[in-house]
């Protein structure tokens, strides 16, 4: 039975991919030099179609690096010297500040339970070098509204911000001029094979990296901004990086941009408001953040009851959707809403619920 | 026209490389959980496929992570308090200590030049905490051979002994009782799609991480080996890591182990003894590392005198080979002499020469 997954990463890889990867093959993809030639311009095919996809402004750079959970810690160790803050709502923002804690500084935070709004006029302490923000909790389907990080960086414009977009790429709509960093991978919204992560980072936060270095601190050493810029300007990692990946997130970026940034918006936002819909008129699974304003597109929370049965009668018919994140294991069950899952697939999904 | 890459890494691929991606394809392994049973046993085929393969004892732990040069990061940051000591004699010996440097510690080095033996009866420092060899020089094809290292070791039975086999594995026949920490990535002898490193690393490596941490000192996030060895333990990784790459690595080493690690040694000391006898009855290309001590067997670097011309003959008939690292880029061609390279391409490349 062909099966479709609806977890939220990894999850269904474009129907395209497997494509893609013959074409790596012909093409000697994973043989050729990473020092050469062919391998800046797929380096920069991938670049140049997820600056345009993303509408990234020219003065960020892309860095690919081989997870999120990387870009956490290349974030934290190039620009904090010793306060980053953040907002917490879920396991992945928890997640970030503990890296903060890993790496020996002095982080804050501000908490908010999962099914809360945070608040977003809580005073940012004066010593705070960075932001931080998981604008899309993977573990419970809250979302932030990008307008309140962007009236935040208004507030506190010397501050450095970086977002976690991973589970709502290429979904959100980020303006890049009100930001600093944002990171995410590429097995989730971009429906590729997992080992692939991406900084997207402005001259500011390379600033900070250079000034800690100036100050002889420790920013890493193969994967510190200023490595990986060096790099990037001759479109080549430090490293020899996951070369297969680089490809192929050129080639969906590239049937992306074919499609369009509005289409895969209007499909997401129609898709998700099929879902919330049938769990909001459903007698007993709901949608677990009853907050609309707070409700992710990309992720969906519901609590069934009995994650285990519902998950098991939905693979009886292929459909493979993931449990709750720790504390809610038993309890819920997540949807993933990505630009690869169709429509009548997830009606189907509803059907069988 | 069918290539045939001989270059030094990445490299050619193992043949049956596509037919395992076809069967990852078919399992739909992109998209299953990094968190559920499936994907454990993935892991653990592939550990214990590797153990098997290169004769790892038990007590040592198998570490995934994204290159060899993030592998030098998490030795040094998990091993070194203060003070490492480094044979250097290549780029990436170079590379090694560098490492050291940039994660602020006080790295000492002895230094030879590519073609002369490293003075292995050197005093190492009283202070050094991690003694760090590149076995084999991928930059140059000098090799070191593990008796003295094992010598070493024995001097200094408190020192931590790490050793980069990022190019001689798995024909590298290391005595895993006399080493800490190994390590290496798998676009090299293992012919497979880069983006995925190695750590071997046994209880005193960890041992020296758990002490750096009680000191409070950062020994990094995610992939410090405490945290690294947490998830080993579930057959697990911190963060989602390369799955294919993990999948691919279990066939791969299953192939191997088929094939048997004795023969491949053999056919690999064959290969090199045609390659090395070729070139010191040639005319004009000859080995350039004289000392034949010290030739790697899977790494043979040749002056030719004009490499672009080399580079472009041989091409010309499909047959790929690498230029000289860095200063010796225009003058050495470099020839991979790995387990998928055929003993008949071998032949046919050197008439071409």
């Amino acid at each position: 039975m062909k099966k479709i997954f609806f977890t939220p990463g990894p999850t269904q890889l474009y129907e395209s991919v497997p494509l893609y990867i013959k074409e790596a093959a012909e093409k000697n993809i994973c043989s050729i030099s990473h020092r050469g030639r062919e391998f800046q311009d797929i380096f920069q095919h991938a670049a140049s179609g997820l600056k345009k996809l993303l509408n990234v402004p020219n003065n960020f750079n892309i860095f690919f690096l081989s997870s999120a959970t990387e870009a956490m810690e290349r974030i934290i160790g190039n620009c904090v010297e010793r306060h980053s803050f953040h907002f917490v709502n879920g396991e992945f923002s928890r997640r970030f500040f503990a890296t903060a804690q890993e790496l020996k500084k002095s982080p804050e935070k501000i908490e908010a339970e999962p099914w809360e709004e945070l608040d977003f006029k809580a005073r940012i302490p004066e010593n705070a070098e960075l932001v931080c923000f998981t604008q899309n909790e993977t573990s419970t389907g809250a979302a932030v509204e990008m307008d309140n990080i962007y009236k935040i960086k208004k507030e506190n414009p010397e501050k450095l911000v970086a977002i976690d977009i991973v589970s709502s790429v290429p979904y959100v709509n980020v303006d890049y001029t009100m930001i600093d960093c944002a990171f995410f991978s590429v097995q989730k919204g971009f429906g590729m094979p997992a080992g692939l992560g991406i900084i997207i980072a402005n001259e500011s936060a390379i600033e900070k990296s250079r000034l800690l270095a100036g100050k002889n601190l420790s920013i890493g050493s193969y994967h510190s901004f200023i490595s990986l810029l060096e790099y990037a300007k001759k479109s080549q990692t430090p490293e020899t990086p996951n070369v297969l990946g680089i490809f192929l997130l050129g080639k969906i970026a590239e049937e992306l941009n074919k499609k369009g940034i509005s289409n895969i918006r209007k499909e997401t936002e129609e898709k998700a408001d099929v879902i919330y819909n049938f769990f909001d008129n459903h007698g007993s699974c709901k949608p677990f953040i009853k907050n609309r304003g707070i409700r992710s597109k990309t992720v969906i929370t519901i609590d069934v009851g009995d994650s285990q049965a519902t998950i098991k009668k939905l693979a009886e018919h292929g459909l493979i959707v993931g449990a709750g994140y720790k504390n809610y294991k038993d309890s819920q069950i997540r949807l993933a809403n990505f630009p690869m899952h169709k429509i009548e697939d997830v009606k189907r999904m509803l059907e069988i619920i």
